[in-house]
């Protein structure tokens, strides 16, 4: 048994309302398929853009090691406010998982600094997610590759920073490319972004998709340790007088 | 003899004229000792927080590769409006060179993500900056260290996203070290963070700081390609029909 | 409780036997002192150089996770054919610590590609390992740094590639800095140099030097799957005829 | 006018000599068209598996900024003191262009210290070459993709460090992807793995293949320093005396 990491699962929740290829893929909402995936111990909350403070309050932060989102047509309603309250809480070590098109969320944009653009196509077609660090604990139970028969194709250049570990490479159908699954450390927490999970598709209900989130969690689960202090020091060591 | 580079040197240009020992270290502004140091062939501007737009007009960016950095005491008074201008042209690949207390600059810390906080001390120490990766551009015509006799010290923990390329390393005598030379490309833009040049010392006039200046402006020079296209995209192969 | 991890810790074992001072710091070894700091599940074996095939038998590695490894005086009578089966079980996921003087092992300068050299002095001088990463799972409950008051220096430049992840970065009294704490992936195997511990200084025993190891040992347990295959490979898709 | 830079082409030659195909692709061997296609001032020399020395006498090696390589059928029968001469050389600043099969050179396993191994296929399939690091000078003129109609596959997983920069990512028509563009440091030297280049394809004729070898040898280019110094070092500062 590991340890218990508490995660709660942000969802827009806008599209299940309003369209109904989606409701009838995920009548319980996003957020309920991919929080019946996880395969982690502890506790895991429900958050969506309606809920009051978007469902992030300082008492569900307070009791979230790593939060999962995802969002999609409604980034501009996420109010600044919050998306300044969950950055500081992942610099100070909550573990952050962001799906698909939550490429382009706030929260995203502003811990990669760069305009996390993309090219994109809704055009039904396969993609094969490679695994090219089959060494890293998000490949942890991951075939070669993820076999998706149909997707929203993403592809390159996408713009952001290099990932500090690229764990996972999309090939789709129609000749693109993606870096799909991609590690990153800000601040004292960790950022795993993963490709897959347009609305209208069943992605959220692959296992190995499921496998790939649950990873990302035990991952990106905080250290346990102070945060560092800042600002002006004493000196450690005795520094000599200049002429 | 070289490819010409555009240089903009940004001063705040507040502590020369507030401040008595800065000013007789610094008579001219230490844009113009930067700008002096500067072994590069292109034309230099020089833009400070006082002109209108702060010196950095869509003409000037126009006619800029790379915009060398030094700010400290009236971050706060950077409009947002042209932090955005220039976080734009860093991302289409205009060089950015953060200079020591530009850690803390609105357009540093909105393109690494992350509070990029740190420890400092002011207690005339000496600084020693170890070259960590000898085969870099950056490192061109350096020695094994750059020694300060006098420089503020600053310390780890430094808060920012694991440099793409470290290249130097700071040792300080009150007993801290420092990742002084970060290296990062942030959109088709290259930024080169160098920690030395407190206002009260003749930092931008050591030789090596200069090397180390010139050298990161050519490494930060924009590549000569088009920018990415992002958005919609038709399919470059044919998608096979799903039952 | 966490998943159980087979390690097997390595050492020389001869200034252990020849050296008075080395003797009264560690009478039953080095490797007892890096087993018992160990706070993992699983079994601990010890080899040493002197053991038949140095304690590294193919039963032995088919039962580790993760290999310690301290070397020094005697890197030249490791034999190549154990390098090459260790070096062949780190592709597969075996997890390699390596301390100190085994900078300069046959087995890491295998996996690192480069001379793996850097600068020393014996002065009994004043070591501090600072932190610069501090959400990294190896710098879990360690404090802003872990002092020795006396230990050897490494210093720059260490010839070793650019770490995946830098953790730490030490400063020694006499003047220098040094990567300390460097994370590495080769194949599916994960790799961590850790700096401290020449023979004449108590360094293994220090709680924080151990939680290190323990860290690490955690980080570099393998992953669950299987070893991606290789070779000639039928196509996923229909290619199409070319004219 | 750019500095000059002095380049050697290493080509195995021996499919040439044997494989009628080949032959009729390149009729002056493969390291011609190669050496014709380098936009670069300074000398270009030309050396092969079946000269003395393999071409590659200290005087070649001493009068070489940047080699270029190209293996396949006869990695074996290349000496291991070439070998060795030549990782020495790269450690000491030369700059390395590792084409295609040449994944599998000694060079290019003993630098990257992992098996180097891969999928392949030959199947006369599409390749797509993305450039996903579009800022980086070996992009330069590149558009976003190189296109050739004909090449072997090279698939993931591809058992090397992850890359100090990924610049290009493959997509290839029968479902596979691959890291195309890799660049790392090495001691002073600087490594570009590329990937296109079968025997049997005009590949070297390609013009943006032409334009992605000429830049890399632009950036392999070694930096004007000397090389560190190693070993025992005596202390900079004056350490303290210990009770």
């Amino acid at each position: 048994m590991s340890k218990p990491i508490n995660v709660t699962v942000w969802n827009e929740h806008r599209h299940e309302k309003t369209n109904e290829k989606v409701a009838s893929v995920y009548p319980q909402g996003m957020h309920t398929a991919i929080a019946e995936g996880l395969d982690v111990t502890g506790n895991i909350q429900i958050a969506t853009l309606d809920d009051p403070e978007h469902g992030l309050s300082d008492a569900v932060l307070n009791s979230t090691d790593v939060l999962i989102w995802w969002g999609h047509m409604a980034h501009g309603e996420v109010q600044d406010e919050i998306v300044e309250r969950v950055h500081q809480r992942v610099l100070k070590g909550m573990g952050l998982i962001v799906l698909h098109s939550g490429h382009f969320s706030k929260i995203f944009k502003k811990l990669m600094g760069t305009s996390c653009d993309l090219k994109w196509r809704e055009a039904d077609e396969k993609e094969r997610i490679w695994v090219v660090n089959p060494g890293h604990p998000i490949a942890d139970g991951i075939g070669e590759y993820i076999e998706l028969p149909q997707e929203e194709m993403y592809g390159e250049h996408f713009d952001i920073p290099q990932p500090d570990e690229l764990v996972m490479v999309s090939w789709f159908e129609g000749g693109e490319v993606f870096r799909s699954g991609c590690c990153y450390t800000r601040g004292m927490g960790k950022i795993f972004y993963f490709r897959p999970g347009h609305e209208t598709y069943p992605t959220y209900y692959n296992p190995q998709v499921r496998k790939v989130i649950s990873n990302a969690v035990k991952w990106a689960a905080p250290v346990d340790r102070e945060y560092p202090r800042y600002g002006n020091a004493q000196p450690l060591e005795t520094i000599k007088e200049k002429a």
